[in-house]
């Protein structure tokens, strides 16, 4: 079957037009779909149909759009992608087009191509060294002379209501409310992860140190034991107070099992990274028994894949944090490929870091106590996003309780 | 024993003062406690020292101020108070004492009464008909011609580092970050719970909607069932939205078994507050079978008080809703009594307005997703207050968890 | 012309309804306006448009229905309302329609009828003393007898796109950000305040207590001379700190104009509510020269009505302070009448009461440095609310730059 | 005049300790100050002195020491640092002093070095090269083999008790409240400013992207025409939206001059990025006359310094912006030294890595409309930090009022 998206627009409602149409094509074998309808309010204003026509064979489709421009229809999105090439290394052409992070086709050499990695803001590089392919490229990776698409022809952005299975997702919308019931909420994300787990699939959690500081670790710890994690996104901060509460039993200083101030205890998170480094890092601290508990721990002990992005708040660093944010960036595109789940955990920079480079198709879950936080996270154009306005800690219990009671 | 309180200023640092006055006192038989102590920076600047002096009979204590007095010392807080008349109903006189929430006493007629019924914002009534008492009075309720204190002089206000059992609460100081561990929290307030109800003690919640809204409303029943819960205040929301979910199951149009919202549900609370008045009340819905279940049905069948305070953001209101607001003060003044425990759950309003009549010496618990709802209860000068940022609905889990597993 | 609402539902794009419809109208010298379309997606799925028909004669209105009726389509609110009295007073008969804030009219006796100040969460009461008349009556005030509209039979409400005039509001949406620039949000405030003021209209000022904590205050006293306000709601504290301010230089013990705190300060509220009270009111303290300045002060001299409502929170009340909440509301309820903007600055429960009584119609402006708060007003379903989240001292001050320079 | 700090500790009250300690010292010429007093509330408990004597000699030292010795008091912090060398490169020794922001001072070969430097979170180095010195070294810059205090003895912390010149700051405490009047600190700030202007001292400016998208721009522009401005430390967001101003007229694709929206304006910020990677840069792109305007354009023609440190969130980056955090920070710790003033100005991420590294010294401004960011802010520990709950357009339009009227 071939595809054409054609336009309709004029007084539709004092003219023949749409059931004119319908009838043309479901003559010639045809069928279509209407994407998009605006009925003018008076029959003075104008119409406008969006649909998307099926033909059996290009003969017929050539018939079809025959009659459909005599009814004053057009094909839209016939036009192939205008290209330019990239005038240096890092610099997009001018006019580049920019990227959602919705799934995206180009039409080029008469076909569309999905654009493959999308992302937002970035730009559209055709390949044609093998295969024709369409890249997301984000601008510091583009190399001179690489071919951008440029404008908005030929390209066509997917909404998510093509995607199917919602099912688990659409009762929550994207309420950030504190004052909703969540206990059903966590159960559906419950269910939603053991089905992914089941089929092997790949669950992101995205990290703050709010995860750490209210002991909460001891869920974490469980969920990595039971395989419901298979990547985890953090900072320093995250690492280095869990390891500071594996060795001194505190984070930032509080003993977790008393709420007690350790004597001294603002030093602890320094002297943690300071053992670290001494190890050579934290898989060595690991092996040499250094470090024998903990979120960390359980993450090198499973083998779960984790990249520590640094931030100019970081003391030390630990030597597993990449300090350079670009690098840190790219070490994070790598690790997305393929995740279905995200699950920012009352953090702020590294889950807006992670948004951004999230394909909208991904199912995320954002936990905080702050609805700020949450709105912001939610706001960013991640259409599948769930905004939970709680408390990491309970939020955490209550997802075990669910999963491996 | 008798008792003075003493104070010493001057450059006690280059005389004998000190010293000098403790060997004098103990010759007599008597002995002090340093109640405060501000020593200069260098010998030239003042210090100040107040001391308690205690002698075995009058006789020693003359001879003991008096060479107090010879070393510049003199004794504070001897005056009586002064009083003067309430010119009309409803006015103190000018220049009125106006009471903290702290343990108060004033001096009167040789001797410090303590005054009853202790509240900020109050004035200080001397009352003489049997024997001498001392009442804190709101100013709506003073009476022409009552007898006020006005100013300082013969007040002492007790700090609460004279009271005794502090345990529990004190390593919790008034902590309201999000980012600490809880469990151990909560545990302590179970505890305490438990101690009090195990002696016939009286244990306030304070209700917020949102303990309804998200469903917390069944840990509620639990503990009323369980005998934790002695008396409640709330206002018509609450009451409105937790009939609302036991006669349709929606709090807000919203199902709390589902999430899911309900048709024309924007129209339950006024169709659950429309019941009750055809009724006649809460209590004759109970009766009449109408109402079988949620919060107000456990308060009603295990004969709990109640008070709901009115507002001018209410619907209705429930007939036992309080509409006007003087009224519902004191209807809560009267309950307050005996009170040792206040839970203050998701409530802005009516939290404040029971931080204004409550003494500081009755230990407080605030809990708010929201930190500045936390903070401005915790800040209102309630020294036993600790305020916990999280969710309602998972404290009262967590609570039930201690109190009922 | 008169006028009839009409539905179809079907497969209108594989039959000819529309066009059929319209084509028989037009030849009968009728016109349709359609109101809403739903296009199905597949030639499959059902369509729906609901169209206002107008003809010019009866004859013709009853032929063209007759067409439409071939057509499949149907009339809708046509019937008449239904009605029951209520069985008592204060409750309204099982099944009431509830209504929103929306303009609202009734089918009765053939006609529509406007309903009359309109509000959410009331009832419709038909009146046929005189002429038919349409009332909105909320629970407190329906008369046992009265007869009360119940489903929705018959009930018509029309959205504010019917409204027109949004020019000055109409580019903030209901923006509530604190990242936007707000220059010009306030210079088009401005704007329409004058307007109003010019042809005589009615602004409303809802205050917090914010107000004169920030030292706000003298920015509204000009506003209040100047003529920009007719009215003002508010509570206890706003005009007990108010006449603080002007008796003791101080708000909440702290002098406005250095920003140290009163000795003593934390009584001065109390000081401030007993003079007022020992005078007889805040009107008798101006008449007797003891209030000289302030809000307060410029209200009662330029005229301006209030409604000061009491909450439980209040210390004394001052004696114009209304401390019934359903008498407060029905005081707000009065003064609402005519208001064509209303202003809510840094108020929370004044504001949100106030929006449970405005009909959607009025612009509002909510001015608050809490987003929570904001979110909250302008989410209770007044279309016609901008929210502002900024801080109030200097909101006030730049509308009064806009509005005095 | 030697120094030296001296316990004394014991029954102090019932003994003849202090005077007798005083007039000895006085009797040789010397002197005392307390710095610490504790009396103990009964003549049992313990009470405790510490006081800094000087003397005129060091044999007068001598004598004095020996007679607070008889009194059984002892000298205190005589001991030398213990050292131990880094055993490797980024790695302190084990047990290492870790620094706070406070001023610090090291005993190390009979007198106490000042910590050159100092920044919390980092260890002490004693270079013996020239002459002794004691500096501050982050963990990531420490040699293998430098000689790093370990333990607490020989550090002495001064508290900024002893620091003069409060005047200006000394009211505002570390208020946060938006509840108070702003109009007077801003005006203290101003103050300040011209001072710190007069003498040709430095201020620096920590920015957010808020700071762009509310307009505040044109304001700080102004602030560095006239020189109120000598560092700017913000990230890739502040830079990247005023250039998008200057280019597009849009901060995050909203005019700032009409607050509509630009069609396409989502993009405006990579493209605008793409421009100044196209021009080489910052000051490129001004030297080539692309970036016209603006507070980039500002900071580079007027010769004000500037780091842009990169995050994770960064599209991009910008050249000028250092996408390495270790290498960020440094290049912030270079241009902190001589900062006598630093304002903080919605931003959270940079504002706290400022903090980080920020001796407490430094008087600082923090200004945000959410209050938890500010509180976040100044409970880092820096004791010079007000924050300012507000709006940060105003605030800049209220300083230029105040600055530049």
């Amino acid at each position: 079957m071939l595809t054409k998206r054609v336009e309709l627009q004029g007084h539709l409602l004092d003219a023949r037009v749409l059931p004119g149409v319908i009838s043309e094509v479901e003559s010639r074998g045809g069928d279509i779909i209407v994407e998009e309808s605006t009925i003018g309010r008076t029959k003075d204003d104008a119409s406008r149909v969006i649909m998307e026509v099926t033909a059996p064979t290009p003969e017929a489709m050539t018939e079809i759009l025959q009659v459909i421009g005599s009814f004053g229809g057009r094909v839209i999105h016939e036009e192939e992608v205008d290209l330019q090439p990239a005038p240096k290394n890092g610099v997009f052409p001018e006019g580049f087009y920019s990227t959602t992070n919705l799934p995206t086709q180009v039409f080029f050499a008469g076909e569309y191509l999905p654009v493959e990695d999308v992302e937002m803001d970035c730009a559209v590089v055709i390949d044609t060294r093998d295969k024709a392919r369409a890249r997301c490229v984000p601008i510091h990776r583009i190399q001179e002379g690489e071919r951008v698409v440029v404008g908005h022809r030929g390209v066509r952005v997917l909404s998510l209501a093509h995607e199917k299975e919602k099912e688990v997702f659409s009762f929550m919308g994207s309420e950030v409310s504190s004052e909703r019931p969540k206990t059903l909420v966590v159960k559906d994300i419950a269910l939603k992860m053991q089905e992914i787990r089941g089929r092997g699939g790949k669950i992101l959690l995205v990290l703050g140190p709010a995860v750490i500081h209210t002991g909460a670790g001891r869920h974490l710890e469980r969920l990595i034991a039971a395989g419901y994690v298979q990547c985890v996104f953090a900072g320093n901060a995250v690492a280095t107070h869990d390891i500071e509460h594996a060795l001194y039993g505190t984070s930032l200083g509080i003993y977790l099992d008393t709420g007690a101030s350790a004597r001294g205890g603002h030093a602890h998170h320094l002297r943690a990274i300071n053992r670290i480094r001494l190890a050579g890092g934290i898989r060595d601290a690991v092996e040499q028994g250094i470090l024998t508990r903990g979120v960390m721990h359980a993450l090198v002990t499973h083998g779960v894949d984790f990249v520590l992005a640094g931030s100019i708040r970081d003391d030390g660093p630990l030597p597993e944090v990449i300090s350079d944010t670009v690098k840190a960036q790219d070490a994070m595109r790598t690790q997305i490929r393929g995740v279905e789940m995200a699950l920012m955990l009352a953090s702020m920079l590294h889950a807006i870091a992670t948004g951004n480079i999230l394909p909208a198709t991904v199912r995320t879950v954002c936990v905080d106590i702050n609805p700020a936080v949450v709105t912001k996270l939610v706001d960013r154009g991640s259409h599948q996003t769930m905004g939970i306005v709680s408390d990491v800690e309970w939020f955490l219990g209550e997802l075990c309780d669910n999963l491996l009671a």
